[in-house]
């Protein structure tokens, strides 16, 4: 059994009108008008398939098939949501690849001896609403549905308003439909396979990841007056921080270490620095390695505090601990690639997915396909056709040896 | 012969209330209504005193007090216009020093040889319309009249056009009142006379200043996902930038370097720069090791832009050579002071001013007084009411000293 490629473009294209920019991009923020549009396509497709949905009280969509035999089902699926400039495959591949597999299935008359489950979850971007992967945490139980349905946007509506607003507030009690295993399918958002040339990644891991907001506090001062050896320059600090978190990334094994947003105050040409504020993005696969990047990083920061005349102060903006996936499911995975005559390597994400979330509960694992230049959140967003259509042969592959004939 | 202090500080006092902020500081930006208010208190001053008035076409007033003979005036001065959260001192004190200085002189009936003379000029601080020390450059012919006068504020209003809004076009030709010799009192607007616990600063020079903006380019990517030897990561290379600026102030004698303004983009937490653009702010008053600074600096922006995949970008944003004040002024500023009993030091004014213009037709000098902590363009400029007596004191000896009996 193969997928249809051309099918599968078609629904990636048509769903990329719910939202379509005129960069050729999509913004879908999560629970608005676009979103509902295509949740509502997605749904009307599912039923076609014949697939039972079910809304759970977060909004995530379950499309089920069932198999010979009842209980817990064999899930894949991502999300439909888009940050403010995204692409045309962030989430929409692997809910859609999830969709063909189920078309060819019915085509070949395939019944599985465990269900299969097709699932839409609310909120992985987390751009109009915080925490991002939403959907799957709460189906994880790593939030509380109060909590999450209380979350707020600028404007002061809550997740709850929004759900009811455009007809997603489900009925389904929260992780009822908890599968047995959980794959998803998503494009790397990184350049490693197009640099390894190859076309299938077997995701192994995920980075825990740590942001930071850091002030540093100095003395504003004229920039011409000023003695170099009276200065409190914040600005100086904030560049040692960049360069001391940059460092870290060379002395620590895996760490990932970026400094993406930075504000000077009161950030004028003539001014010495007297507040300057910046991010701090740690990743590595490693908790213990993770917290001694965190732990390097507050003694630098200390270091600067104790500094006459400077204080420092961080709060922590998101933590999440690495998430190390199923090694058998990783292993399924990269055999049905084999089986394919694909190359593949074994990664790390480096971004966030639901399947952190889901690996909480069920054996869980996720396939990746190359980006071209490693472009995401961007509607350059691109995969080739030909990586497209293997990734998702692995899913089917992978999907109906859990499943069982 | 002896300033009243009290008087002096009335008269700063009266002057701020024209544009006087809650916070106690005052908003007086060039050619405004608060401008044109204490442009005409100033005048009426004049008149009060039996200056003969004078208004040039750039809107610089000057009052001239008659000598026993004529010729070349014996002149001081300052600008009244302030920054935008500016203080009650940085200009003012010059002004009103001046006025004072004529008022002891008329109640002494002392008549001078050569003539006095009081000058204010338009629109020292650049805020509004740039250049900064517009009125003084337009007078010592560093700038056409024409393009002085065709400079435009923000709202597209020209410096031509608000002269004439607030009836200060005046008619005196430019430079018509050329001087023999200028002398300036301003307070310091750094904490040099301060930490040194000295009352008066003999102003030997002035820096020169060179302000550039940097832009670097390199590629904005997903800071989870971008393995760390595939960035380009615009905002450190600017952190590099910042630590290089620093470093020259270090290796290049009388240097001074700020970053005060810095901006990158996409400025996400989550995303690695792919651009970053910083201000550079570098002084010297030596113009050979000013130049030096601007090359070392070059090249290091070079060293960037030749890494894989870098762009650098820089454009000049002002540039004005280093100046050296008139010896034998400075040494009578020095004797005059002395011989009130003062602590004195020479030193070099970080910060622009008049004077610097002047000296372009005459010969010039300053007399700096100490400013609380260094704060300057701040509601919080404070200088003691000791100092500011004693720099007018200094002032009032060596404009009759210079002037004759």
């Amino acid at each position: 059994m193969r997928i249809n490629i051309d099918r599968l473009l078609n629904d990636i294209e048509t769903l990329a009108l719910f939202g379509a920019t005129p960069e050729g991009g999509v913004r879908r923020l999560a629970l608005t008008a676009e979103d509902k549009a295509a949740r509502d396509w997605i749904v009307a497709r599912m039923r076609e398939l014949g697939l039972e949905v079910s809304i759970d009280r977060i909004g995530n969509i379950f499309g089920l098939r069932a198999g010979a035999q009842t209980g817990p089902s064999v899930m894949t699926g991502s999300h439909i949501d888009t940050v403010g400039h995204g692409g045309k495959l962030d989430g929409p591949y692997g809910v859609l690849a999830g969709l063909e597999i189920v078309r060819v299935l019915n085509e070949c008359g395939f019944t599985s001896r465990r269900p299969l489950c097709v699932a839409v979850f609310t909120n992985e971007e987390g751009v109009r609403f915080q925490p991002d992967m939403m959907g799957s945490l709460a189906f994880a139980g790593g939030i509380s549905l109060e909590k999450a349905l209380a979350a707020a946007d600028r404007d002061g509506v809550t997740v709850g308003e929004a759900l009811a607003g455009i007809g997603y507030a489900g009925a389904a009690a929260m992780g009822a439909a908890a599968p047995c295993a959980f794959l998803e399918l998503h494009i790397e958002q990184g350049p490693v396979l197009e640099a390894q040339g190859a076309t299938i990644g077997v995701v192994e891991n995920l980075q825990g990841i740590s942001w930071r907001e850091i002030t540093v506090t100095g003395q504003a001062n004229h920039a011409g007056t000023t003695p170099m050896d009276l200065r409190r320059d914040a600005g100086l600090a904030a560049a040692e921080i960049i360069l001391r978190a940059r460092a870290l990334a060379s002395e620590i094994e895996g760490q990932m270490a970026t400094v993406g947003a930075i504000r000077f105050a009161p950030g004028s040409i003539n001014v010495v620095s007297g507040e300057a504020t910046l991010s701090a993005d740690l990743r590595n696969p490693d908790e213990s390695r993770l917290k001694r990047a965190e732990e390097e990083l507050d003694a630098f920061l200390e270091e600067i505090g104790a500094r006459d005349g400077f204080e420092v102060a961080w709060k922590s903006l998101a933590r999440f601990a690495p998430v190390t996936f199923d090694a058998r499911l990783a292993d399924l995975i990269e055999s049905q690639a084999r089986a394919l005559g694909l190359s593949v390597i074994r990664m790390t994400s480096g971004a966030g997915h639901d399947a952190q979330m889901m690996a909480r509960i069920c054996p869980a694992a996720m396939i990746f396909t190359p980006s071209r230049e490693g472009v995401s959140h961007n509607p350059r967003e691109y995969t080739s056709p030909e990586a497209l259509e293997a990734g998702a042969n692995v899913l089917l592959g992978a999907m109906t040896a859990l499943a069982g004939a």
